[in-house]
């Protein structure tokens, strides 16, 4: 055996840093990941990988929220400018950004796919001086869009991956595809994806996150808490009329959507456990003297499982039908984003668990969390490779963190990536059938 | 000329006060006024008049507001005990207690209508020996129902008219009708008869009132003012549920209702005039730990202007519909009532206030009077009479007062009975073309 | 040893059915058991306990929910007409309806107690043939009231454990005291108890219901799932006005009981847990045309932990503040009843599973269950316990039912009383350290 | 005599036109009108009045609605850079922007005002062919500020005014002082120059408008129909929380909002006369997933009276500290503009239709005109006139009009100015005693 998983690990770790600072560098939110994407798909491709990316990985059509052809044109042009690889463009114009490389052992054996997610946020990143991406000169150099959820940290971890199976790729056996995912945020992206059918052939799935809360040295191997959730976004249009003049010639957009408000918010709990909704912007109107003719709200249900966030989602599409009827304003809603439940498959957890137990970087290791964190889209991969007769798991590493996600001053701890990355191969290693312990634990000690 | 006017209404002014005294001991809700209206079609058949009942002046299906079968059962078996009579309560079972009484002149000429109410409101009358009912012995014999409107007072003006007339018959033309109305609290009884075609041959409409607020010895001979208004009984009917145990399994009528007042009130006002619209009552939920099943609301809606109230009404309908909508539950709505605005003809008005400026008892003569006050379905029969080419007046008679309208104490001044009933007969001289001078304004000097 | 305590279950029986039928057809409503008092502390003290009832046993300004005087007298009339005894009643005037008797085994121990409530519910019972209190003849001699919730079966076993106990005294340690609560219903008596200190010297403390949704032969030795709870009576008291005529003068107390109603049901839910928030019950207005001057609202809030419930209850105290505000109107809060979460102790209930597992009628015996349920004030005296340091455990009996809880036919297997009776025993014999095998668990097989 | 009126203004009549095109295309919104103000001030100097600004006759704490520092900057630059006149801007610097000029005829005599409206609105005036300003090279020049209120007519009326009285002023008595208002958009100014006393020495006042729907040729010299007003601007401050993790935690601006929108729009209509409440603009929240901290809104209160006003927003008060008291959040109201209702002095308005009565260009005079229409500060100026004894009349001079006040292509009648500028003279000469006839009628026949 030439060298280690760990050596090699060792060896990647000052690359892996690399490329998580030039994503962080050159934030791009969701279905604008041009620049990164197509140098994913370069870096894929140069390893030997199969790529597919555009239409044979993202359902046009199923995607949610993307954003207006103006700005996935300006990011196209300006990713041209900042190192998109031009080969590779071309399929993700009009913002299909996904990327799927797939390795084959030659050797039979199950499919085992990551998934790692690209897209950035709308946030302007701190300068201050004690911001590290600030104070290092890896800060974004677009303002108003940051990597503040780890997802700079993810692509990284995806390109070392790619990377290292090849080496290893004599210890494995099957397939393996690399997924790299846009607009995560909002929960956008994963379902465009699973439509295109890019995990219908896969029998084991791991999606993994940094952070979230978890301190340095734990690991979750099935982390189940994520909450199903819809994202809506709901206008009402109505007629404006002069508020002292002709009070009764308006249709009170802005009245409509106070009261679908507050029924909203009203909607009842369910037995069966957790909902939520949340009304978290309204514009309305355009003057003070004006019965406003418009209102724009953007709202979000969820539910510990997939069926109470359908139960709420559909009270709130009554709700909505209801106080539009009551003022006599049109109404459009619009569904932004999406997410189910995370079940995360017993088997494939225990069988993660005994892989990766006492690793270095490990000191705990968490088989079930259920706490209620937000949502996450890898769980409609998830649920698509278990429909089909696979099984998936979702992983949770710890990581110090500087500031909370979606923080300004949001910053992980960059020693997390290397031995993340070591497990994610391990985990390859083990479902290959190969003893863990032959590669891992013990070189740990 | 045998006797004057003057002296034939002072003769009468004794049994106008009985009368009414009679009446206001017996008080009948509306379309329960058995006994009265009996009692008046049998005075009228023996003074001469031509008498018609049931539904030959009661639109059965166009009544609003009739109470059920057994309370009208009962009423009607109580009038039967207490004086009705008989002959003629056959006709009006059911609850159709209109009676119409013509006078044919014999010579041509115009038809001229009176319009009085029978029915009495739902209080119970004060036992205070302030009050004089109770102090003197008239007071209610039915608990919880009261002349509180001076209807009493109107019923026996009504019967002092009709024995004046034929001893006038000389001086008259054409024919002259006097309608007894139910049910004219909650608007309810006027749109039956206009709709059984009472007023089709009307020319000149009188209605009239005692009090509203004006001083004795006032006369309003345009009384413009009635708000236009609708009465909905309004029911949310959704499903009850366990409010702890499986709150998503209910369907909130009470939300709904919640929902419902607060859009109702919030309804635009109307550049055209006044609206109003009151949710009174409200009565929702069974138990503390249920969801409510069931809401019942109380609602009016008013205007200046019968289009203002159209408005105010279609907008209602609007929001309920929506607020059923919100909370998926059924919505059912009954008009309980409506009248429309007060629009005197002003050639009619002038010809009154000419009749009568001057005469016993009329200090103060103010022809049209348009302060908002409350509603009147008079206006019903009024509109029904313009609209075919007629003239229509409505007319308060100013007095002093116990107490307000509707009050448990309230009382009239029983001296304002014989001037206006002189004043209602000068109208049908002037009106057939006598000059009032003749017989009324020198009398009273 | 002379007769096996099974045996001894045997031969009382009849005589617990009997009992339970009695109190079946005599059921007194919360604070107004003056008939079954009385007779339980006649019982109590025939069979040599130290009996304790009125101000001894219940605080009376804890109290909460208590009838109004006239209601009180009455039911106290009526109990003294029905064979309430006479020499406990008056210590129980006003509604002091608790009973605490206490056996000294004389020998040292910890202290035990059980506690059984008394109380009745507002319901019509059902007169139909297929309801068996009713084809029987034991259905409620007083309309209105009704054992709906299996109280009366609760009472019987409480008066056979106090038969049955002196009879195993030698076998037994410490004092064992019996509880005879009133008003749980609406959570409102338990409370009053616990500030009277009738737990304060107790050691280990059983709380039991029947039925719950148990089938017959499931054992709950630690329901842990009832719901913290508050239950509020809110009144609004604005001001009325005529709707028409002056709409300004008004202070609208319908309307801010709407706007309550809304924002009560918007109260955010809690991270930490369930929470349920119910407006069941709204009155207000008085009439269509009036502007509503009063409006009652009957609420509860609950919550999985007591501290959830302490949130909502808080929040709801803001809402209503800001509502009565909002428009002006005087508010008015009521606290009806309340109880807190339910916490059985880990080691009693393991001590009383062992006791009890495997006995005659116990075919499934579940240590805890979380499911989240009602509300029981039981919980109150729980916590009291364990405050000061002592174990308390809820346990459940498993029964067939004819109907749910608080249904107008519902109706329990009597056959389920004798062998919960035989466990209750049980759980005193085990806590005395009595080997359980000895009596219970072989006679079973 | 020298020239007549007619003739003066005749020849005058061009330059009105070229002022008001310079004004148009220089548009100034409220506070900010540097460059207009000065240039007014720099020509009323020159003609010899006794010309005041600043703090003189604006007082700067009653001032409402000012723009913040940085705006008022930029203004002020820019008016230095497009002729402002550079001595003025010193004491209009921070906007301070009235100005008083004062001809003093040196004979006895009562003081007269006359006041016109400096400022523009917000708006983006078309670039259509279609609008005149555009075609002819007037069209604002500052994108979205234009005058689109005719207050550059009114400015130019003012300075027409200017030049013709010295010319005049043998056959005029007393003082008169021509008032230059700021911001009179949103009701912002005319209190803050009350505040500082310019009218507090006048005995008869003169506002003017032009347009407001009023047909070529038609005078209206009582416009008595202006709402009184009040602008509020409203914040509510919450706490954020995430939604989904913590939403007890969060203080929910938006929900606040959502109730106080709800409950301002169904505030109880008043007895007394027409009333009016709109919250224009709601902007509320940051992001859909984390609870609204913060709300903002815009609402208008107005009512036919300066009473129902002060009731509404009274009440308008109440509600938004209910709704903040039921979330738990902060309020802050700002007093953005006022105005009150408008009440001519009936001699005054006579004294006007006697001199204006038949003067070219005047077709149809009404006296007082009481239609609701919009709200105008003047009525704060008349009001303070009034109530120290003097008299104050509002003049409407209709013209024809491309589009409604306040739309992007509004434009009006040049033509109109000119007989308008004729009769706002004629007033100061009738007032003066002069025969109207003398020089007005006649010539205009």
């Amino acid at each position: 055996m030439p060298l280690s998983l760990a050596a090699q690990v060792e060896a990647l770790a000052p690359q892996l840093i690399a490329w998580r600072r030039d994503f962080h560098r050159h934030p791009e939110q969701g279905w604008t990941e041009f620049r990164t994407a197509s140098r994913v798909a370069e870096s894929l491709d140069a390893l030997g990988y199969q790529v597919a990316v555009g239409d044979a990985v993202v359902d046009r059509e199923a995607r949610l929220g993307v954003p207006d052809a103006a700005t996935l044109a300006d990011a196209l042009a300006r990713a041209r400018d900042q190192g998109g690889v031009t080969r590779w463009l071309a399929a993700m114009e009009g913002g299909l950004t996904g990327v799927v490389g797939t390795l084959d052992t030659g050797r039979p054996g199950p499919t085992l796919a990551y998934r790692f997610d690209l897209d950035a946020l709308p946030i302007l990143e701190s300068e201050a001086g004690t911001h590290r991406p600030a104070r290092l000169g890896f800060r974004s150099c677009h303002p108003g869009s940051m990597h503040a959820c780890a997802h700079d940290g993810h692509t990284a971890l995806g390109l070392g991956l790619a990377h290292l199976l090849p080496a290893l790729a004599s210890r494995l056996t099957g397939r393996i595809k690399l997924l790299f995912q846009p607009a995560e945020e909002g929960v956008r992206g994963a379902g465009a994806m699973a439509e295109a059918g890019v995990v219908d052939d896969v029998d084991h799935f791991i999606a993994t996150h940094l952070g979230l809360g978890q301190p340095e040295g734990t690991l979750i191997c099935g982390a189940d808490g994520f909450l199903a959730t819809t994202k809506l976004d709901v206008t009402f249009t109505g007629r404006a009329a002069h508020a002292g003049g002709e009070p009764e010639k308006g249709r009170n957009a802005l009245l409509a959507a106070a009261q679908a408000v507050q029924a909203l918010h009203a909607i009842a709990p369910h037995a069966a456990g957790a909902s939520r909704l949340n009304v978290g912007r309204l514009e309305a109107g355009s003057g003070r003297n004006v019965i406003a003719d418009t209102a724009f709200m953007q709202l979000e249900t969820r539910g510990s499982t997939t069926a109470i966030n359908d139960y709420v989602e559909g009270r709130a599409r009554e709700v909505l039908a209801g106080a539009a009827r009551m003022q006599g304003v049109e109404l459009a809603i619009a569904r932004l984003g999406a997410a189910v439940e995370c079940a995360s498959s017993p088997a494939l957890v225990e069988r993660i668990a005994t892989a990766l137990e006492g690793r270095a970087g490990i000191r705990e290791l968490i088989t079930h969390d259920t706490t209620p964190a937000g949502s996450e889209d890898a769980t409609l991969l998830m649920r698509r490779v278990i429909e089909r007769g696979g099984e998936a798991a979702y992983l949770i590493f710890g990581t110090r963190l500087a500031a909370g996600h979606h923080h300004p001053e949001f910053d992980f701890d960059e020693a997390t990536l290397a031995p993340t990355l070591e497990a994610l191969a391990s985990i390859a290693l083990a479902l290959a059938g190969e003893a863990a312990d032959a590669d891992g634990r013990e070189l740990a000690e």
